[in-house]
């Protein structure tokens, strides 16, 4: 097998081909009826008995022949002899001739000679109780429930394919049947690789480049939404002859195996020769981002597909390729109506020559018209899916969408709900605990100037924005406002003596900074501006001074887990956040927070719960108990 | 507690309120990540570690300080000293200085000192392997991941409330979190009642009037849809001791307490009795219908709901009241746009004064335009729901909806999908066949002129008819016919000798017919007048003289169920039943079995699916193998 061959990537339609030739189905299993719900009835299933088993009355009163009241009235009732009484649950021990009557319960079993009963309702009995009265008169029929009136013996019950609901359900308890035949779950396993690769609990070792395993876990919950059932198998590392040993269990024992997890030679060449030997390899590479690295062959008489080992592309290529497999082999139907239209929010250029699916998040605009944003936060990126709300697929001929063009959002799944709001910004305890109040808001921590270009760009419904604003901004409207103390997070009791900037500058305390995108940095960028005026200095110098000034962490934790760690003296933070951790702090002061919503959107629905949660909430989740 | 009090019946909104009123939650649990899909995060996740954990490789390559990369191209590549490599899943044993580079793979950790990695693409390494070539410049940061690029520590990661997708386990996996705080599924006991009640494979003696318990297992199934956990109660018959023990326990153990099935007024007592003591009785009786008989009330801190007896009546109640109190306390969002417009295709008239809830079935006419019919095969039917696909509610001041009129269907699942093809008629063997070649039909067996009659009303797309046809269909398109054989399904080797009608007519055998509705029955009629006719007479006297020939059965297959059971000695019947289930046949001769469709749904993709399939369908399964 010549591994260059990889440069030749198959069409997007060829890998689904290629996936539609192997057999993913797992056979019959007989279930019983509790566990029957949502599986699909491999065989048409007929009523073996009639529903009811037995002509039976639908009321309380009396049984009789239909042509003794013939005339009857309540002016003229007939008289009939009482001859028994018969109730639900007991075989009658009477059977009617002519000018006789039976006492019955409703539910009861009509007695030999009866062919109608009488509602109660309708009759009297004489004073003795030998002879009742019928002040009406019924026809044969009348009031009964013949055997077989609801379900008839041999009827067709249940078609084959059937997804059974609750109300199939019915249907089935009605006929007596308590196991039922249906489709076997196609039995998945997956298979993980990589010695860097560590499973969720277990303990992680950053320091020498562990990371935690995504995909096992995301894959399994994919597999079983899609109707199969997810086998995992022990995590192989890099041991060839582990790997090798897991990839031939997992296909003696399932119908599709999956691998996923490292792209380190080693493993793929494993991969590569187990295949070789025993079984067959039909496509590698396919020209589709993200997805390109995924193999479908064969293994024993299991179907293999490798797919990608990042995350994301694992995950569109799983979506793409294989669920739709699953749920043909499972015969749970394609989801209805899983699409949502749109327009782009900002324009997307792209590589041209592959089949590009990309993954989007969906915000309605202030006309209630939906926008469609690319959800991307770059190569490796393991989590950008649970921030998207679907796909678009773009064709390899398109290499540039416009804003504003219409598209197309193939949701994840049909009940998905777009996030009532979409927020974006500065990462603020305060504003975390007030979207707690929310439904199903969304809620980007990109930081206070990222966050304000793209509200500006009129994605996001809102921004959050932090520290000395540098301009105003059109178009957008303060929802709310609040200050919070910021300051150096440092040891708890503060054991270094840290008063002030002055120490990270005049003493050898190694520090650790917030990327420029926060609205912290900000306000220490002024405060250091400021400082350096006061020593009648440069602010260069200041800044080139402090160990760290340059390593500027994304969030607003980062830095203050960077002195838990020891790695730091100190870090920039806010003094909830040196609270929450028992750390020390060291104020500098305090700075504005700021909720600004697109001006366009004030009146939309997410929008103005929002507003109303900020007005709620309480003085006492705006300035958390500081006595911690 | 006054029992008269129910005929004050509570609205509608008065039953939703008292429900409310009610806790149905089962507080938090702790569930392993692979059990996590689709329950519901109780409360905020943050990111407690950054992901990536450690600055990262993006690709196979070389670190280094890109200070040292500056001015550097193809033609004047900068050359630096080889101090080290560094794999992916290992702690790097080298910090770099100034002038110096480590070979990296992706993924690896970035070892101190480098801020930078360049791809292996561009650079050289010289012939003795000490130094590398380095013919591109990059900038800090370029090709490296950052310590929590993807997440970082603190950042809010799943809010309150979030109903986990795969997506979010790939989130939650990549924080190392393998176990999460959800809400617990409300657990929700089951208590049947009655002594009648059977429950699903079990012995049915249905000549003392048993029938199968089909509330226990359909509401346990509509108590998992919504997100419940189903507790199922041994039956309880109607001994009223064993009924208040259960009652008790499935308070103690449970959420809510469901009770169901025997309208007897023992049982009603026993309930009324434990309530009494134990509890609180809010509300009994609902203006609606189906539904009235409904409880509503506290059983120590258990909430209580006693469904009514008859199954649709008790899933109708269940659905409408039970169903979103169970979603609600489980955190499960009510279902997305799971209602349909469509147009009522008959009239319907109802008892004024309560609110109905009309089980109602869709089919989409030529136009594709949505038509309505009400499904209901009358009082006591247990399995009307089957063939029904969802709800629509008529306020208590309608008394007439008007054909045509629009009406909003509920549908009983957002999966609901309306058949691709309805038809109704004559039950037949051959056609039920060729129905399972389709995706998803429904056939009501309501026999040959009924089937007729309501293809005339324009309700279904096609109806079999079999028999002589009393006239010709205007509006109807024959899509296909066949013949089929027919007469008396008699004993296994036909030990009573019966040769025809005349064994009928002249000895004394006891016989079962068909419904009048039926094509066989009108075969039958035609034969009988042909004899009536030979031997001179009248067809009454012949009628007369036939032992049961007004004992009509609904179904193809009832009548030689009876000669199985041994209580007739010959049935109306198709030769193939007989075959089928090993019985003796006595042929009366071939009738004509009919496939029409409305004229106006030629079109319809379902009706030319089936078309085809009456096409494919093989000689063989038009005829089935008579050897049997």
């Amino acid at each position: 097998m010549n591994r260059k061959e990889f440069r030749d990537l198959a069409s997007p339609a060829a890998a689904r081909e290629a996936i539609d030739s192997l057999s993913l189905e797992g056979g019959v299993e007989r279930v019983p009826l509790e566990a029957a719900r949502g599986r699909v009835l491999v065989a048409r299933l007929d009523a073996e008995l009639d529903v009811p088993g037995f002509d039976r009355a639908s009321l309380d009163g009396y049984a009789l022949r239909a042509r003794d009241t013939f005339g009857a009235d309540e002016a003229d009732p007939a008289r009939l002899e009482l001859v028994g009484e018969v109730h639900a649950g007991a075989t009658p021990d009477v059977a009617l001739e002519s000018g006789t009557a039976a006492e019955i319960s409703t539910g009861a079993v009509m007695p030999d000679g009866a062919d109608a009963m009488v509602p109660v309702e309708r009759t009297d009995t004489d004073a003795d109780g030998d002879d009742v009265l019928i002040r009406t008169s019924v026809a044969p029929g009348d009031n009964v429930m013949f055997a077989g009136a609801d379900v008839a013996a041999g009827e067709r019950a249940l078609g084959p394919g059937t997804t059974i609901t609750p109300r199939d359900i019915g249907l089935l308890s009605a006929l007596g049947i308590d196991e039922v035949p249906v489709r076997a779950k196609p039995r998945v396993g997956i298979v993980s690789t990589g010695d860097e690769l560590v499973r969720p609990g277990e303990d992680l070792h950053s320091e020498r480049g562990e990371i935690y395993d995504v995909n096992s876990y995301t894959v399994a919950a994919g597999v079983e939404d899609a109707g199969g059932e997810a086998v995992l198998y022990p995590h192989a590392g890099d041991d060839q002859d582990e790997m090798e040993r897991i990839l031939r269990e997992a296909a003696d024992e399932c119908d599709l195996v999956l691998s996923s997890g490292s792209t380190s030679a080693s493993a793929v060449d494993v991969i590569y020769r187990v295949i070789e030997e025993r079984g067959e390899l039909l496509l590698h590479g396919v020209s589709i981002k993200p997805g390109k690295p995924m193999l479908i062959g064969r293994l024993n008489d299991s179907a293999y597909v490798g797919l990608p080992g990042y995350p994301v592309s694992a995950m569109m290529v799983f979506r793409t390729f294989v669920a739709p497999a699953i749920r043909e082999a499972a015969g749970v139907p394609e989801p209805a109506s899983a699409t949502v239209s749109g327009r782009l929010a900002q324009q997307e250029r792209h590589e041209q020559g592959r089949h590009r699916l990309m993954p989007v998040g969906l915000v309605k605009d202030g006309d209630g018209e939906m926008l469609v944003y690319p959800v991307d936060k770059g190569s490796g990126a393991t989590t950008s899916l649970a921030d998207a709300d679907g796909v678009v697929e773009v064709g390899p001929e398109t290499d540039y969408l416009e804003e504003g063009e219409p598209v197309t959002v193939t949701l994840f799944s049909p009940d998905v709900r777009p996030p009532t709001l979409f927020g974006v910004g500065e990462d603020d305890p305060t504003f975390s605990r007030v979207l707690d109040r929310l439904e199903n808001p969304r809620y980007l921590s990109v930081g206070t100037r990222p966050g304000l270009r793209r509200l500006r760009d009129g994605v996001p419904d809102v921004a959050v924005a932090a520290g000395p604003l540098e301009r105003d901004f059109e178009g957008a409207t303060e929802l709310d406002g609040w200050e919070r103390e910021w300051g150096l997070v440092v040891r708890a009791g503060n054991p270094d003596e840290i008063d002030g900037l002055e120490d990270l500058v005049d003493r050898d305390l190694r520090f650790v900074n917030r990327t420029t995108d926060s609205g912290l940095r900000s306000s220490l960028g002024a405060a250091v501006a400021e400082f350096a005026a006061e020593r009648g200095t440069d602010r260069h110098e200041i800044v080139d001074a402090v160990d760290g000034f340059d390593l500027g962490l994304r969030a607003h934790e980062s830095p203050a887990r960077k002195v838990i760690a020891g790695d730091a003296d100190a870090g920039l933070g806010l003094r909830e956040t040196a609270d929450r951790l028992d750390l020390g702090f060291v104020s500098l002061g305090e700075q504005p927070v700021r909720v600004l919503a697109n001006a366009d959107r004030t009146a939309k629905e997410g929008v103005r719960e929002l507003e109303a949660a900020l007005s709620d909430a309480s003085t006492a989740e705006r300035a958390p108990d500081r006595s911690a």
